[in-house]
């Protein structure tokens, strides 16, 4: 095959790709958000058929030979062509050791896991989903046998979510959030704070829905290319950057959990939507890796969305939508309010200085599922004795334990550590950002934007262009370094909390 | 090739089918109801790959030898399959006579055309559309000629929407509707009655939310099965008889524009919620004809939702929702209210009696058009023309006159008469269905089941299982005629303003 004909096949499996995952996208999106209930079904059958042309269109022969031709001529290939294609390649390997049965099977399985997850956890039974959880664990493992035997199964299944990402890093990684964290925790546990009066609420849903509005203006999201839905587990979606949905959960009696909700995901917004154009419709418009992708979201959420600073034009837009909720509320209350720190049972409510050790039990659990050295069913005893031992916290059912997750129910083992990694990342490009940017006192005065600005020009614009080898060290002003963000959490917190 | 291997082909077809009409549906209820503006260009790129994969499956030489295998074995194949192959034989008739470049820029042409047609509607500019509609008349004549030279264009248009509709038997039947109801028109339009106080509302949106959950529950759609949006233009979508989507517009200023489509959809919506389970995924599961389909969303909306009997039920949840702007409403007040008739600019406003004159103004104008007697340039001028002539209306703009409806495009050419051919079946239907059911009985308790049921047992669980030559008969009890609606129509008139 030349290479004009393989780029011409290139973007053909490309516009292809994109029409079958923008169905995809939306089909999920409207699936969990305003869909009828009994809509799964119907849903299940379009999908998985979906998915059985994805997974046709990338594995077969010629498709193997396009990338082949492309990737043997580097120096003939414009970089972005020459990245699609390698990217397109990653894909390919991952399936075309499936045979296709036992794709379609799979996608079956987690569609039917997932269904069968939200049941369990509104019954806090975890009976219900172990068998699943048993085949879905079997089933990863098997892929990842496939792929190489010779590396730990779970190795590979987080290099999926954050490229190179392995065990022999990432337990030195905890090991120090874990050593530098826990002794701040307990100190801040021993002074706990009252929660302030004034987030008693109520908070109508109605307003909050205004809220949500200002905040996405705040952020920077432009409603022309970003809607908001509601859905039990907030999450981002969408198929290309003029068309990025976000989703969040009310809560009556807290304003909080929601606004966290649409900062984080909003976040995930940005990145998505601050991708080059001439990406748009390719392999290469989505973020890098999950890491990246959560250190964005975490970004927002935490530090910018929980700083002193943010506490200005934050109080002034809730001050607007809740006038008598937030009477005589000042900065200083608000910024202790959002960050009051306690060792709490579910990780995506956690404070900021406790979150990381909720994502550590994660990966121990999954680390030692994989491997096979903790049986399913052993899974909610092993869960609450971490807590527990970590934590300091019991955990009264499974509902608020090991169930609370959705992302085993289908399939994703091996993703938690992304949010931990994102969430260091993010305070590393902080420290770079600060060298340049005036990031405090722009903050304060309800602008975001150079602070976007500078995450477009060092990650966003990028979309998966540039590896994650290259993008990060770069914007992190070096290689990772648990370090730097656990100083950060103990600088914080010490202040907040005087000790 | 054999009948059983047909036969197994003939349901991966209709599985690809299923599966790529479910993701069109969704992707187009989604960007008519929450999706940001932006993404049309994303969504339009899918779609048209959709579209392309459709195309792909149904016209190609394979699947002409499998429905013709089908189609020689009547006697050996049972009557659900049968009829499957036989509808899909008209899908491919349709378009297997198209190149494949011509079918995909005809999507691509509806899509523009439709987006052009709501700005031009928004700024009442004829000339903006102007171009468009000249290229979907001429697509629509080409189409026309190359499935058979030697019918009359608009017959063959006719019959897309409603099997069988000539212009030999629809210029006599709104012939009768003309000169039977115009007097009665001009009658009731000397009689004018003053739009009641109570009207003048104000009705928040908030309220009519509540109020179209309630109307829904009372004309019997199961929430679990079909869910309600908003857009600019209610229309009812959906997959499957699981996944129904309605969608609806408030007004603040008037309750009862926003409650009619509510019911108006929901009609089609019953229509398929109730098509029999093994229909479902295979090409019988929708509607038989979109005359049959506005049949019943017609008769929702004005055989029941306009009645007498039906003001017992609704002024009770009208009550409970706006209790303020009802108070001391009679029901004789509400049954008056809901049918003041008036000769007026808007279509899907009209009242009962003069809504099928508005029907026949645009049959008439589409005949022409189609003919190549009407220029398109001509078009407003002519519109304006017949609204005098018919409806003795001045249209003061397009926006209130020849660009009111959708229609047009979409490509939608012949489809405007299934609305009146649909009224006249409904009043048919009512006759045949008093013979066994109380209906203004069992209305008036608020109870639509025994309605629902003679509907099902007739009409609905038949899909396009039965052809409509042999299903509207039976249910209409003889073949169509004029003078049962028209009669209906004076009998209801007469009274309501005592001619």
């Amino acid at each position: 095959m030349i290479l004009s004909e393989a780029i011409e096949k290139l973007n053909e499996l490309e516009k292809a790709a994109y029409a079958l995952g923008h169905a995809q996208s939306i089909l999920f999106v409207d699936g969990d958000t305003v869909a009828p209930k009994n809509s799964w079904k119907g849903r299940g059958k379009a999908l998985s058929y979906v998915g059985e042309l994805m997974y046709r269109q990338l594995v077969n022969p010629e498709t193997g030979e396009v990338l082949e031709t492309i990737l043997q001529h580097k120096d003939e290939t414009d970089e972005v062509t020459f990245r699609r294609a390698e990217v397109m390649k990653e894909s390919y390997d991952d399936l075309h050791i499936l045979p296709m049965e036992e794709f379609v099977a799979y996608q079956e399985l987690t569609n039917e896991s997932s269904a069968v997850w939200h049941d369990a956890k509104e019954k806090s039974d975890w009976n219900m989903f172990a068998p699943y959880l048993e085949k879905l664990i079997a089933a990863r493992r098997r892929f990842a046998s496939l792929k190489d035997p010779a590396k730990p199964a779970y190795d590979i299944l987080l290099d999926q979510y954050e490229k190179g990402a392995v065990m022999a890093d990432l337990d030195p990684f905890f090991r120090t959030l874990r050593e530098e964290l826990s002794p701040v925790i307990r100190e801040v546990a021993a002074r706990e704070k009252p929660v302030p009066a004034f987030m008693k609420g109520p908070w109508p849903i109605a307003q909050q829905r205004i809220f949500s509005d200002k905040l996405m203006v705040l952020e920077g999201l432009d409603p022309l290319n970003c809607a908001i839905g509601e859905t039990e587990h907030p999450f981002t979606g969408g198929p290309n950057k003029w068309d990025i949905r976000i989703t969040t959960h009310y809560h009556e009696e807290d304003p909080f959990s929601s606004m966290y909700s649409v900062i984080h995901e909003g976040g995930h917004a940005l990145y998505e939507m601050d991708v080059r154009d001439d990406l748009q419709f390719t392999g290469l418009a989505g973020g890098v890796t999950m890491g990246v992708h959560e250190s964005q979201s975490r970004f927002y959420e935490n530090i910018i969305g929980r700083s002193r600073a943010f506490c200005a034009p934050l109080l002034k837009i809730l001050k607007e939508v809740f006038p008598e909720q937030m009477k005589g509320v000042t900065e200083e209350e608000l910024y202790s309010a959002i960050n009051l720190s306690k060792p709490s049972l579910i990780r995506t409510e956690a404070d900021e200085l406790t979150y990381s050790l909720h994502v550590m039990i994660r990966y121990e659990l999954e680390k030692a599922m994989i491997a096979g050295n903790l049986k399913v069913a052993d899974i909610p005893g092993e869960w609450n004795r971490l807590y527990k031992d970590v934590l300091g916290v019991d955990v009264p059912d499974n509902r608020r334990g090991c169930l609370q997750d959705s992302h085993w129910s289908t399939g994703y083992i091996g993703y938690f550590p992304s949010y931990a990694l994102g969430s260091a990342y993010g305070v590393q490009m902080l420290r770079q950002m600060e060298k340049t940017v005036d990031v405090w006192g722009t903050v304060a005065k309800g602008d975001l934007s150079p602070v976007t600005t500078w995450l477009t020009e060092n990650i966003h614009q990028y979309g998966a262009l540039k590896k994650p080898q290259d993008l990060l060290p770069a914007a992190m002003g070096g290689p990772l370094d648990a370090a730097v963000y656990t100083d950060y959490l103990k600088k914080k917190f010490s202040e907040l909390y005087g000790l």
